[in-house]
């Protein structure tokens, strides 16, 4: 899974004229509209989203959210970051049922640090996971990032995904309800029996339309997405769910337990293949519901690309306070205006301001920010107040996300990367915790190893 | 991997004109040539050799291996049953210098018993496993046939596979040398990352090309030569070798080891993309030797299809001595003429006689087959009492199996398809050596499960 391109968008400025090349959205080439002039547009979010007839989030929807979890939407809900869905409603009818659901999400390792960008959906999922209570499987997409880059060996990509796993872990997952692997570890046995069987069902022309593949596409890549897909299943996790049994009927019971995913809008055509085929599966699966974000903004605005190779396009989580500093002073592109006169009589633009973009992931205050927009706009707030304000929330955010992270080991890792039953409140595990009480009453320790048990005491020996 | 097409052969008959259309051979689809009337020809083996540039089987090769091993060539290699190579000199250098390699093998599970035409290139590959003392894998291809077969589910492929396997082994395999696995259990862990890294080898175009794909194709299909050319890796099956360590060089040294691979000449296009391509791989290794078949004859000769779903189309190996003559004397195609009159004066023709080719197969005396053959050329040789010979060649050949197939027990089979270290006299296991001797000393039994040392042992005890 690709995460969210870190491609940035600029609204139209007054006086432009309409893009004259269309966006481009798909889960390998993303690139937004161009006006006659050549200028990078805005992405059309509302456009893609007509185009692909997925459902905006609106009030309602929030609202309902609101009264059934009794927990305010995040502000990235609030503010439209995460923008549209499929079936997002149908989980909430779950969730006042009662019935388990489970998240899925991925990240492909390209390289071997994550950036502010790669964190805000995993934070957002953690989010998730917090408010429903439920399971969550993270897939490290290893061996799709090597089929794709020429330069990077299966060997690479492993490598980064286990680093990328420790910054993930750092985002405060709980581990009890969290499972993260690599694909090329992880996939086999029922994962791939899975991959197999929903590749079947998947004709060459199918993909193709959808990922702009051609002759010259390595097989690996054109297999794929059979991959991306199967993930959705509940049953390729045999190991999540207590007893699982491919050959009782309670395989097809867990095979109806329906997957949230949450993404960027570019991954939606992954999903489209699962909603049309999974209940052509042998054990048919509901359509996995999706909410999509839109992509992040780089530190350059516009024409700037967030990249691990240039360490001045994007905040890094292993920055220093001071490198978080100098970068926004430096090269957060501004919506300021050229002169402290102009910038009085004009106002700031905060639309293009990559300071106010920032400031927005991170400042929970919607009455607060709304007094910084509009202070920037009228030209009563300063460029330098607004970057001093975003360094400060930044500094924060990676201040707290690296003292999560130093407590990270190789075995803590470990522990979230070992295929084992999960456990959450509305799903106990009936058989494990007779088992934990056996075990307490004979005073026994848990041996070394895979067993799940004594993940689940190492984690709570490291929280408390 | 596809078993062998059981498609059969005719020769030109006298005055017979040439081809009008062509033979086509591709591992999907195999259909000799047609003369102007219609009438199918014998393939030209001559020909496909030359068009693909393999070697054909000489006597200076089977003088070499003589000398080398001394054991007298196989009938069928005496016979150009086995016409054609790649390499096969390079693995008889190989033997010589005492350098290790391995054979590998497979089947495709298309249906739940193997008949006479299937057991052939198992009969040959134990010979030759007998002959070089060298470990075997055989590989199920449950996947591939659940691909390529609309109405084959991946639970009746993987069903077919264990049923298949136990008669493979009763082909009479050395359990201590041999490893038979079903894809659909076993690809995953290293097997699995060699299937990955060698699809990125793979444009879509090259493999569209070697097997025939187009748009309406799907991407199992697509990606499935990728695990067929990852088994002829050593890499591949890291249980086989003692030690193996995947970060160590000891690896490098492993993915050296080449294979030798017996098959139908129809399966050559798989390998020559490994050969192609072998040397591209992070553990680079040598192009493995391939040595090819023809196609066996079916019961009916011309126009005729040894099926599963036709029990009059082939020799099962679950018939009994009165299926099996019945068989023969109603069904086989026969080279004999209409009456006894012109029998006698225009003589038989063996070349079409099914039952004379049967009785090639398994007849190991060259000097009284070439007597069989002349005198039913010269009509003193009547059909029935050649049926007669055919028919008590195939009862003691179809006894013998199932005489060894009652011994195939579901744990007997698991024992061959438990990875596991093997071991042969050419490549013994010092670590393994030690620990039997360890626990013969100590007087314990191996546990249960997945412990080779175990499993040898049954084997040991199945024997005794």
């Amino acid at each position: 899974m690709a995460a969210p391109p870190p491609t940035e968008e600029l609204p139209i400025r007054e006086g432009e004229k309409k893009a004259s090349t269309e966006q481009e959205i798909n889960p390998w080439d993303v690139q937004a509209g161009q006006d006659e002039q050549g200028n990078t547009l805005q992405f059309d979010y509302v456009a893609i989203s007509q185009k692909w007839a997925t459902k905006l989030i609106d009030e309602d929807l929030l609202g309902r959210f609101e009264r059934l979890t009794g927990k305010k939407p995040h502000r990235w809900l609030r503010r439209g970051l995460f923008f549209s869905h499929r079936d997002f409603d149908k989980i909430l009818d779950r969730y006042e049922a009662g019935e388990p659901f489970f998240l899925y999400t991925g990240r492909g390792p390209s390289s071997d640090a994550l950036h502010l960008g790669h964190t805000i959906p995993f934070t957002f999922t953690k989010w998730l996971q917090d408010v429903f209570d439920v399971p969550l499987v993270i897939m490290l997409t290893d061996d799709e990032k090597a089929l794709f880059k020429d330069g990077l060996s299966f060997e690479d990509t492993h490598k980064f995904g286990l680093q990328n796993a420790k910054d993930i872990i750092a985002c405060g997952f709980d581990m009890k309800k969290t499972f993260i692997y690599s694909d090329l570890e992880y996939v086999s046995g029922h994962f791939l029996y899975n991959v197999w069987e929903f590749s079947k069902l998947l004709p060459f022309n199918q993909v193709r339309g959808a990922f702009g593949f051609d002759g010259s596409t390595n097989i690996g890549r054109i297999m794929f997405p059979a991959v991306q897909c199967a993930a959705s299943f509940a049953t390729s996790y045999p190991e999540i769910w207590p007893n699982y049994d491919p050959k009782a009927d309670r395989s097809k019971a867990i095979a109806k337990i329906p997957c949230l995913i949450p993404m960027a809008i570019d991954q939606d055509p992954y999903f489209r293949l699962v909603r049309d085929n999974s209940h052509r599966m042998r054990f048919p699966s509901p359509k996995p519901a999706l909410i999509h974000s839109k992509f992040l903004t780089a530190l350059q605005g516009a024409g700037g690309k967030m990249s691990a190779s240039d360490p001045n396009s994007a905040i890094f989580m292993t920055d220093t306070p001071n490198q978080i500093k100098n970068k926004i002073n430096k090269h957060a592109f501004s919506g300021g205006r050229e002169t402290l006169e102009e910038h009085q009589r004009l106002g700031g633009i905060p639309e293009v301001d990559v300071a106010f973009q920032y400031l927005s992931y991170f400042e929970d205050d919607d009455a607060k920010l709304l007094e910084i927009e509009n202070s920037y706009r009228k030209g009563t707030l300063m460029t330098g107040e607004l970057k001093k304000m975003a360094i400060a929330m930044l500094q924060e955010y990676v201040k707290e996300f690296q003292e999560r992270r130093k407590q990270v080991t190789d075995e803590v890792m470990r522990g979230y990367m070992t295929p084992r039953e999960l456990v959450w409140k509305g799903n106990p595990n009936p058989v494990r915790k007779e088992k934990e009480k056996e075990k307490k009453g004979k005073g026994e320790k848990g041996e070394k190893g895979k067993d799940a048990g004594k993940i689940e005491e190492k984690t709570g020996e490291a929280k408390s």
